[in-house]
């Protein structure tokens, strides 16, 4: 339950990890918590909040962290004031500042606590905070709607429709769980993308829509502060976007961009929707990755979830 | 049962349908029977032969036949003879000689007949039987293996190995399970492709194999006769294959033979490899295939099976 919490905050709470908490007394759920839109109040502050939890267990996605800041207390002393019976944590917090010395004093204090329970579904849904403190940048998930001949557009470029409503529907719910979303120039030209979320209830949930143009000098960092614009705005030509609070960024194509960020090692997640149709003829899903041979292909992906979204089937792959 | 025992001659009754039969006395089977390589003896001549059938049960996965044979004798005399107490019939023939007046004849003579019981999977199993009765034509099965963007092969045409050994295998059963098997000349130019069957146990199963190559006229109906060399025998360049016994025709790619027979409507069933693999730049599963918007190109292919192979997933796709 506090992982399905956690994915509430998914794609809002950079720089923040998107935890989930839930306080249970004899069994019984007494309350919840869910890091906030901007980050704070965190997951256990929400939970603890008007709510005595003496003798209760806590889970928490993420390891209480112990730094206290202008915006509010740390998690460990709200806990250890509230006296819980146990302490259930899923993956612990490699933040410098944290990195099991939350466990280590609440355990100081006397409380039990369990951890690593379903440390890697945790570690799934806070992947761009994990990303980011691995490998100073954001957690990057691929899209891309194919043909069962992997083909992304006709020779003219067209591209719509190649999936259908479902599949085009849940794209939109990727959309809403990321920080940012990108395309390349030339998908910007050719399709006009408007990127934003088109869900009932969801279209406040539109993330950061940047196009990627211009300037591929420390393209596989990432990086965060171009001097010449690589990331620009989406409504804003020419206004560079921000990778600051971007901790998980959907790159939705065309070719081109995909081939880049392949190409860069900065692919973490592939989302693959496939149309039961062939095109023959077009243009394929990714550009040139610069692999020199077969071998060098394999070992890099893993089959995390498959399932159909009506006539499309949608793949999605992990770092192996 | 019978369903099971008809794939035992697939691949090796041509131009007869691989039928399968079983007789059941009192819920248990008294004998079992499969349409013979060459196509005689008939599925219920061989499960009769030597049995007393009185007031048994016997499943078909086709109507018998009515037309006697110098090979052998029609099957619906056969079983009237033997005076089962029910048949049970998967498909009807369309074969003009019998198309229902196997039923009728055996009604006639006062056995119970059911009709249509899993007839869906019997014409799965007889496809190249009821595609040659339907369309004048083998049954043709496309089989790709292709990275996760859909290639076949990198720049320099290497395509060895995409897949892992459990899909090559599962390949190698699709060649056992064909009358013949066939690759353009460019794959027959680059890779020098055995295409014999190297499984243990089915090394006799290696089925006809040629190369598509030179004469592009008549293709759309997959000649059977070609004045010039259309289907060359692979070991024995310049003569010509003759498609006359052939049912299950096994295409093995590459891009250009296999966009040919989409392109004229020959392909049947699409059989997908996909590695946990990415190529980028290089062949593309599909050439040319004459597709003019997308629109065009939905309602043509149904998913009907998938599953994992080793690290590689499975696809089949047939007509929707
Ligand atoms: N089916 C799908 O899922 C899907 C999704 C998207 C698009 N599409 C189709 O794909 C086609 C467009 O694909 P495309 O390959 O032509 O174009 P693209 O990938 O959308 O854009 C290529 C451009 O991205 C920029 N870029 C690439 N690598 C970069 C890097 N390392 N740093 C900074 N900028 C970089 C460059 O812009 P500059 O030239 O300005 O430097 C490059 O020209 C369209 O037909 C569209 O319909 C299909
Ligand atoms: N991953 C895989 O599943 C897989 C499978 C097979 C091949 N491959 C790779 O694919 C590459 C070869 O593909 P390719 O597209 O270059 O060649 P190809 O499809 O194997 O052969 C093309 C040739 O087939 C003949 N052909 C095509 N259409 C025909 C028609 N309608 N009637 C008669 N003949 C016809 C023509 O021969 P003529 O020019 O003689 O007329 C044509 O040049 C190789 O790199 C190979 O490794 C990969």
């Amino acid at each position: 339950m506090a992982l399905a919490l956690s994915w509430r905050g998914r794609g809002r709470t950079a720089p923040n990890p998107n935890v989930g908490c839930v306080i249970v007394r004899d069994g019984r759920v007494v309350s919840r918590g869910w890091t906030q839109p901007g980050g704070r109040p965190h997951a256990e502050a929400m939970a603890l909040e008007g709510v005595d939890a003496k003798g209760t267990d806590i889970y928490t996605t993420l390891e209480p962290c112990v730094h206290q800041s202008a915006r509010g207390p740390a998690c460990v002393d709200l806990i250890v004031a509230a006296a819980p019976r146990r302490v259930v944590i899923a993956a612990t917090d490699p933040d410098p500042r944290t990195d099991g010395r939350g466990i280590a004093q609440l355990r100081s204090a006397g409380i039990e606590v369990v951890e690593g329970l379903l440390a890697d579904e945790a570690k799934r849904a806070m992947a761009g905070f994990f990303t980011r403190l691995e490998k100073g940048r954001p957690h990057v998930t691929l899209k891309l709607a194919t043909s069962l001949d992997g083909q992304v557009a006709l020779p003219d470029g067209s591209s719509q429709w190649i999936t259908g409503p479902e599949a085009r529907a849940h794209a939109h719910v990727e959309r809403a769980l990321a920080d940012m979303v990108v395309v390349g120039r030339g998908t910007a030209e050719s399709d006009s993308p408007t990127l934003n979320v088109r869900l009932d209830g969801l279209a406040n949930r539109t993330p950061a829509r940047a196009v990627l143009t211009g300037d591929y000098s420390n393209f596989s960092k990432l990086q965060l502060h171009a001097d010449k614009p690589v990331w620009q705005h989406l409504a804003e030509p020419g206004a560079i976007a921000d990778l600051e609070n971007v901790d998980h960024l959907l790159v939705e194509g065309g070719a081109g961009a995909a081939a880049a960020f392949i190409a860069a090692d900065c692919a973490d997640r592939l989302i693959l929707y496939r149309a039961p149709i062939l095109i023959g003829a077009g243009l394929s899903a990714l550009g040139d990755i610069g692999l020199a041979q077969l071998d060098d292909a394999h070992g890099h992906w893993r089959l995390i979830e498959t399932r159909m979204l009506g006539k499309d089937r949608m793949e999605v792959y992990e770092r192996a």
